[in-house]
């Protein structure tokens, strides 16, 4: 099979077909039509293997989350997706990774009505590169830039489970009955598109939390010139993060670990109800775990009342190791 | 240096501001304004160390080339460039190839007011991936699928020098006077940006020659549902070509091997006047090598009338070695 074959077999049957896409696959570039009055919102993530997922990862979990990632980008800021491409670089063509690895991205697609238009396939080392294109209101993103002292910071969902996951599969912790869970959760992280579109004129800033939540709520606040305080009772964890709480090494997994694509927040005291709104029309839990304050600089305060010390910042590719 | 301070250092200092870059490089996604009326055109090329370029090619000509393939790319649509994205997959965080790189890179970006606004920079192999952005008026995009039978076909420039070029680098061939030039048109390609926007509206059918003339005229008679003939004594070979031309092996390089990024175009008749205008205002040569008809196949035709046999169909990377 050629390259040209290749591309034509497994990337033009996707499921998605856009009337706004005047030139999809198949040209040198795509063209998009957009409406009157909107802001295009753009994003890229590369993953690679054996630094992003381990050579074992199924092809379909791959492709899912290569598109999940970026698509939780955009829900950090407000957009609603609608197209993608595609950089991929591959070893070989091989037909039944990429048939797994297409059904795992097109089913994720789907969902989301984000329509593929185009991209590049070459050899080489086993790299993805996606990148997602949205619209939001002009004026409406999200930015990290904008908490003020007082606002409420917010969380979705349970923070630590991804990387649990990630230990079951190295076999580090016992593979219980939540190590399933535990991996779907590092496999197939859920773009929180639905809660970010609906934070839209309500947040104040937000993030997605992919390299921990102390890494990526400094970004918010480096960025908003700003301090905050979280409590650590208050960070939301599951219930297969709490019965192996002192095996999975208390509260670091959970502060520092990146992958869970859960979005963090800010959102101006008295919105209290629009918060508990939007928690049931987005069917996911929403956790009040602080407050910016004035002074830069972020305070982890334990149970006790004490100051917590974070053991590390977050993940960083280029760290010495 | 860790990965946040890298992407600082060396991405944030670029040397293009674009008022309808609202945000930028440093939040989730990059979200930009557009002005009514027009169309989004986007593609996105990978180049991989030791496919695309030898390994020991300069930085800043990798840096170029990464954001030169894409301009092309948009040239081919007709599009103006306006942003850009970079995925950056590195061995090392290594400042002098950082400074390289973004000193090629942004020299091209400048020249063409094409503002960088995110991405993503990751431990592993050399691979970068660059995705562009451009703008087209609605209905301007010049595509594959518009060449009708008796439309001229046009190509710009010269072909095969940039095979050259490599040939060059690998000691195939003598490095002799001319050598330099034809690495330049290896590692520095210059995007026909200018000659796409001049072709709006006068084109039928346009692509960048990067695959090489034979295959990438072919996609555009597939996509038309047409056939051609060239001729070759019309096919615009360098003095530098012309003076290796036995030793290069003949026509082949300049008909099958890609990386010279020019563009060729059909025009139907009566449009001479305007090529020619356009040849003067955009610098480059536009030479009139052959004609569309109706009958499917690429028929290249030798000077004394018989049909020449192209060796081979340009390059893919995934034909069995």
């Amino acid at each position: 099979m050629n390259e040209f074959e290749l591309i034509r077999r497994y990337f033009s049957q996707q499921p998605v077909t856009r009337s706004d896409v005047l030139v999809g696959v198949g040209d040198d570039a795509a063209v998009m039509q957009l409406p009157g009055g909107m802001q295009l919102v753009t994003t890229s993530d590369v993953l690679v293997e054996g630094v992003h997922f381990p050579p074992e990862t199924a092809p379909a979990d791959i492709g899912y989350k290569s598109l999940a990632v970026n698509l939780s980008d955009l829900a950090a800021m407000g957009a609603e997706p609608a197209w993608f491409t595609l950089n991929l670089s591959l070893p070989e063509a091989a037909p039944e990774w990429l048939e797994g690895f297409c059904a795992g991205m097109f089913a994720l697609a789907a969902r989301y009505q984000v329509q593929l238009v185009g991209g590049d396939t070459v050899r080489g080392p086993l790299t993805i590169g996606v990148q997602a294109h949205g619209l939001v209101p002009a004026g409406g993103a999200l930015l990290r830039s904008g908490a003020k002292a007082g606002d409420r910071v917010y969380l979705s969902g349970t923070l630590g489970d991804a990387g649990l996951g990630l230990r079951c599969l190295q076999g580090a912790l016992p593979p219980g009955d939540d190590a399933g869970a535990l991996i779907e959760k590092l496999n197939r992280p859920a773009p929180r598109v639905e809660l970010g579109i609906a934070l839209r004129g309500i947040a104040s800033s937000a993030i997605d939390v992919s390299d921990g939540l102390v890494a990526d709520l400094g970004h918010i606040l480096r960025a908003s010139g700003v301090g905050a305080w979280i409590s650590l009772d208050r960070v939301p964890l599951s219930p297969a993060y709490r019965a192996l709480f002192e095996r999975a090494g208390g509260w670091t997994l959970a502060l520092t670990n990146g992958d869970d694509y859960e979005l963090c927040f800010t959102v101006p005291a008295g919105k209290e109800q629009d918060i508990a709104r939007i928690q049931q029309q987005c069917f996911v839990g929403l956790s009040w775990i602080g407050e910016i304050v004035a002074d830069a600089g972020l305070h982890v305060v334990a149970a006790d009342g004490s100051d917590y010390a974070v053991p590390s910042v977050g993940h960083d590719h280029f760290a010495t190791q």
